[in-house]
């Protein structure tokens, strides 16, 4: 009996017959048309083929946001491969952990990291092939001498992709988690056509400050090695938008990108974001450029001085185990119609859930918050586009998937409008009393006050209370010694006052340290304070 | 491992959290809220439980568009049974084949068809119970005294939904072709909520005049009986948009809930259109009013008249063995640069295909013609949401499925810009020198001549060419014994020069008649004229 198997091929296969013309852009370097892309496509997965590409192989890719990963993003999957997107920005011997886990058998590499897998290449014994992605003349290289492009013309155009089972893995990724190994997840073409389509849906069919059509023209900005560039290069695809690929994040190339190529719709982190509205000159504004903010919380200071300078934000959230997109902060209909200042904040929250997003935030029993903007708990979510299961890892996936529900680790509110708002991580949340304390709202209030320089706040065991919070403040050189603990704890009692927080979360103790202990990329490090004042 | 399976639920539940508060009206006399809607369909599938309805069973509808449909849309399949959307309009023993081919368990029926089940029950041995749906108190009658509301009332609204495998049927419906009995086919959970998506991101996403968002306001014109609506009333519900039911099709009625209930999106077939446009008193102008017409050709005439009364209109296509939607004529990237007057014949073409529709036309050969708007061929599909058979028909099933695509009948053809244009029914066309020849066409094109009434164009078997056209013509009565075979091949040879049909289409012979025969529905019988010249 008929049965029709959700594939990435028909994204690619829509989006070339309804805007065969429109382009591709690379840089200031390459521009070709959505024809040419499936041309290139088609050849290059006859070329992968010839390489020995089987259905089920691993092939990994190094490489920065260009035309070439987006043909990669195609083809390997397309050829029942697995798509392996690294994340360059690990540690070397991280790099080195994940290409072996994940047991890739060719590699696609930027001559810009031909330096670390050359030097790694021993280590590396399961890939048989290296295939170097450059801009320019082939480097020297004692890895391979094959290179990208002239691969893509040794393919076939007339090549057919096969029909594969829609439960067919098609990528691979690694999370980056701060303890531990990273971990593999990894997405079906199911999954992500069904992950495109949601996304597509909500961005265009909602209300939103973020819209997302065919008219737009994309440029990514969180890179393309990172859970698929938040799956919007596919989306972007289906939907025949004009994209454009920046390569290696430069601010001066990518303004040129946005003026000239008239770029409306990106995403990125909030430290990218800065690192725009810094560029941009005082007193320019540039014309409606739409960014969806994810990653990390999206501070309302940045939001605005983003917005003055011409930048529609939005904030999105999601992890590496879910494809990533889970909530985005659109509008509901009830949101749409508040005043402006107070629509603002809205889009600034984690947001709601996306078509076929079930949502929950969860107390420990597996029972709802209470949709008070107040009650904290755990974000708990199924969807059809999250990773079964963390790659040879069966501890780990029993731990993310207890109860049958993807556990976010992330401690969240649900208000009475029906929007998520992200407040801790799990492992930082303080239990006390059977109710939970933000250890971040009280870091963040308690750097209000003009003395304090740094704060942390962890639970320490309590023999009633399960949990109370301490408070580990660094002061201002100047006010140190001239500010006591209950100078502290009235500072935080206005904010009892006024409903941010309860009584309950002021800390019994706070203790001043000349300074926080921080981990390798400057974090402050709460398991070493943990072990220091836990005992 | 983890598998979401798609159920109608999740629909539901995505509108009801995104718009809690959104209207669903009935004529002037039902208003309620999604949260209202939501919690009467909890009720509605616990009375179903109640009443023995089991995964499987098949319930029959018979109503007109209300919002007690839309929850029997929503109830019946999400409990696991089967909604059997009777077509109200058939002949009385077609419906009665129906119920029973279909193993009807349980019917819902509208007071307007009392008479005629009353008189059926006995006919009917497999249905166990009736409920009746009325607008006003139970009327009298011997098959039940269950009532809709009062089992709503009767239910429990904390019922929760089972967990369904998606490929759970979820509704059954009979295509209503003029020859042979009506034949079954049905759509499964996963297949509804994937026409769904593609719809809406079809409607939202990409260029169209007929845009539908959560900002519209929907109320459907093409029953609901027949193919769902074309699936709008679950894209409406998922998108949390404000819907309208107008009951049984009246058109003061109509009017006065497109105006006090500001409706921005329909669909209808031409034949209600006109209905309507007619409605309208001259020099009035509704607000913006966009209408998706389907069902038959939108002719150019029409389509410029609803325009010039405020009505949007553009066209759509699909059959009962697909769900239904497989194109609309929204514009694609080429098009919509085009003049005005130029994209207003895209608009009311057959249309292009929806994402994730592989849609071909092709020679019998299943070779595919030219996208020369010349080259005729059978239109033939896959996507994820076709009738995998007729129900209990092996045989016609294989003949629908024949080389795993699905056969529509249609015959078209496809122009440089992709867009689809339908010709003729494949039983009509004439097959003559390996080519096609269009019977309808060739019908209109007569029927330009001031001196015809009505023309029928037939095939009729040929040693040389296979088949070759004969035009069978019914002159207008002062017209009569003074226009002559030739007169009309000179007509249609100024259509050969402007290039509308080659010369080889053109009838051999023209013979002129009394009258042409009729079906009971009044169209042309061309399986009589086709016996009556073909020997």
């Amino acid at each position: 009996m008929y049965k029709f198997n959700l594939q990435i091929k028909h994204l690619l296969e829509h989006g070339v017959r309804y805007a065969p013309d429109e382009e591709i852009v690379y840089r200031d370097l390459v521009r070709y048309t959505y024809k040419d892309f499936e041309k290139r496509v088609h050849k290059l997965a006859s070329a992968l083929e010839k390489l020995g590409v089987k259905k089920g192989s691993k092939v990994a890719v190094l490489e920065w946001d260009s035309h070439r990963y987006l043909e990669l993003y195609f083809a390997i999957p397309m050829v029942g491969a697995v798509l392996h997107n690294v994340n360059v920005r690990l540690a070397p011997a991280d790099i080195l952990y994940i290409l072996n886990h994940a047991e890739d058998e060719l590699m696609f590499v930027n001559k810009d990291f031909l330096p670390l897998i050359e030097q790694a290449k021993d280590k590396l014994p399961l890939i048989k092939n290296y295939v170097v992605l450059t801009d320019d003349e082939m480097p020297e290289t004692t890895l391979t001498d094959l290179e990208y492009e002239k691969l893509v013309e040794s393919g076939d155009e007339k090549f057919e992709f096969p029909e594969l089972e829609e439960d067919t893995v098609a990528t691979l990724g690694y999370t980056t988690g701060t303890t531990g190994k990273p971990k593999g997840v990894y997405f079906t073409h199911r999954q992500l056509v069904l992950h495109t389509l949601s996304l597509g849906l909500f961005q265009s069919a909602f209300i939103t400050d973020a819209s997302f059509t065919t008219k737009d023209v994309y440029m990514p900005l969180t890179p393309m090695f990172h859970v698929h560039a938040w799956g919007v290069p596919y989306l972007a695809t289906l939907l025949g938008a004009k994209q454009v690929y920046p390569g290696r994040y430069e601010p001066q190339m990518i303004m040129k990108l946005v003026l000239e190529e008239k770029v409306t719709f990106t995403h990125c982190v909030p430290t990218i974001l800065q690192m725009i509205v810094n560029a941009i000159p005082e007193g320019v504004k540039l014309p409606k450029w739409k960014v969806v903010i994810g990653g990390a919380k999206l501070p309302k200071g940045l939001a605005l001085a983003a917005e003055k300078k011409g930048i529609i934000v939005v904030a999105g959230y999601g992890l590496s185990e879910t494809a990533p997109v889970l909530t985005i902060a659109n509008y509901n209909k009830k949101v749409v119609n508040l005043p402006e200042d107070q629509k603002f904040d809205f889009k600034i929250k984690t947001g709601i859930p996306a078509p076929l997003v079930q949502l929950r935030v969860v107390h420990e029993d597996m029972t709802d918050v209470k949709p008070d903007g107040k009650e904290m708990g755990e974000i708990v979510v199924r969807t059809p586009w999250l990773t079964p299961e963390y790659l040879k890892d069966p501890e780990k996936t029993e731990e993310l998937w207890r109860g049958g529900w993807l556990h976010t680790k992330d401690v969240a509110v649900v208000d009475e409008y029906g929007y998520v708002t992200i407040k801790d991580r799990l492992k930082d949340v303080i239990k006390s009393g059977g109710e939970w304390i933000s250890s971040l709202t009280l870091e963040n209030l308690l750097s209000l006050h003009e003395a304090v320089e740094e704060a942390a706040v962890i639970g320490i065991p309590d023999e009633k209370w399960d949990e109370r919070p301490l408070a580990l403040v660094v002061l201002k050189p100047e006010y140190r010694d001239k500010i006591t603990e209950d100078d502290l704890k009235k500072h935080l009692e206005r904010y009892v006052e006024n409903g941010t927080i309860t009584k309950w979360a002021i800390p019994d103790s706070i203790y001043f340290l000349d300074s926080l202990p921080k981990t390798s990329v400057g974090k402050i490090d709460k398991k070493v304070l943990r072990e220091r004042f836990r005992s």
